[in-house]
């Protein structure tokens, strides 16, 4: 039953894999914290923090010494990763990842490895925001969020134990989901709203006078497209990511939104009331659920 | 020069109207205020609070001693209340009104009164929440915040004043604007976002295992959809008020997205990361705007 390991790697030090390790500082889960990232400000920044132990020089110095791997790389790099660990890792190394898409990650293990790794644990944890790297990292990040793993059906068992352990030691709650239905969830209440919010606010910046748009933009509209500061690369590689699920979700949201440019043109106030009644009503049960504890 | 008035109405006393004359006690710029309102608990707690000096019992009682009539109705109700102004209003009477829609409240008017009176400033402060009710009002919920007027070329010079002055008093920026103008403007940035948020939630409400859906929502989902609480009633009746402009917002967020969709079917990366890097600066232009003072 090992639930904590001995040297503890993050590849890709961003807010989330920074997030994880100041998490897990104190807590004995690792006897020893080390990080590799392309861009070593990162690393000399969590060196200087007292965040990481140790910021090997070459990612397959970092992955051989490893015990359990983390990678936090964008979505369409964790093949890439995954080869560096095919070659350079121990026989019983651990491995997870924090990718917003699995699917995804399970087909690029797949290829890599030949199958599935029984010891990789594919996961998501659901927290994060429009900022990014390492310096926005901090220890209450994923406190009363949830983290999705999605194992497979031959995911080793201590495997799971050991990365659901790590993820309860920073205060979030895991819960087991299957690689698709994690995917069709996230396409609709991540990465459609995103692509919204994104399509929206090109859409205005595109128009004539487009600075006098934006200068006259309420309150609301702040928080509407707070999600459309978010990375532009790591928002591609999920978009392509997850294309079959996104686009299916678009699909949807357009019938939707159809029927409502419909009832805005023929008039139909009644069709208009039904939806925002609606809309509001179960807006007011999701937040019901973010009161009753999970993703303040 | 009169920049005082002697009896000040508001009619309909929610958010705006009530948070209006929390920021005018005290300021000298009405001797009197009264407001009135079809739901009577609403001027029960705004006399309880001290917020005005009476609630007469009919509309019609209320406009007939009015200097200044505050019209703070929803949009398509706006008519019917300059029905009355026209029958019992006094010949010096001033009229503004709050609606979000400027074309529909002008249209009205002319058809109301013949012609659009020259007393009468259409105004729309760029302020509210998905909170409304007089509960909600507070002194300084147009502090920094941008108020539009949309003066007809033959609107009295002194009533523009008046209203210019009323606002200023409350700690808003005054700006004025043509009345189409405002109408594509608003549609841009505040009613298509409306409409975008309620389709997003009533889609995802439709879906099967919706609560499932709900229950992983990450933070961004509740910023992204916060609009989607606002009141129905109000928004059926932007939405029909403005239905050309909001019709064309909606055609030219449907062509971003179509576009959108169309990259990520083709695994298009290097258009999705141009779009996504367009709109992420296009919002930290808009955020500088923000920072500059106003509309916090």
């Amino acid at each position: 039953m090992s639930r904590t390991v001995d040297t503890l790697l993050v590849v890709g030090l961003g807010l989330i894999g920074g997030s994880l390790v100041a998490a897990l500082r104190g807590t004995g889960f690792a006897r020893r914290i080390t990080a590799y990232n392309r861009n070593r400000a990162s690393l000399d920044y969590a060196l200087g923090a007292g965040l990481i132990d140790a910021a090997p020089r070459s990612l397959e110095e970092a992955v051989a010494e490893a015990g359990l791997i983390v990678v936090g790389v964008p979505t369409l790099t964790v093949g890439a990763v995954f080869e560096t660990i095919r070659v350079h890792g121990r026989p019983d190394v651990l491995i997870t990842d924090v990718a917003s898409v699995k699917g995804s990650v399970v087909q690029a293990a797949a290829q890599v490895f030949g199958q599935v790794p029984p010891r990789l644990v594919p996961g998501h944890p659901i927290a994060g925001a429009e900022k990014s790297g390492v310096e926005a990292a901090r220890a209450g990040l994923f406190e009363r969020h949830r983290v999705i793993l999605t194992p497979l059906a031959d995911t080793d068992a201590e495997a799971l134990t050991t990365v659901e352990a790590m993820w309860r030691l920073t205060g979030a709650e895991v819960v087991r989901m299957e690689v698709a239905a994690h995917d069709r969830i996230l396409a609709l209440t991540s990465h459609l709203p995103h692509v919204l919010a994104f399509a929206l606010v090109d859409s205005l910046a595109r128009q004539s006078a487009s600075d006098d748009i934006f200068r006259f933009a309420a309150g609301g509209f702040r928080d509407f497209t707070r999600i459309a500061s978010s990375d532009a690369v790591m928002w591609r590689d999920i978009a392509l990511a997850n294309r079959g699920a996104l686009l299916d979700a678009i699909d949807g949201f357009t019938v939707t939104l159809d029927a409502l440019r419909a009832a805005v043109a023929a008039g139909d106030g009644a069709t208009l009331e039904q939806v925002f009644v609606r809309a509001r009503s179960a807006r007011e049960r999701y937040l019901r659920w973010l009161e009753q504890g999970i993703q303040k």
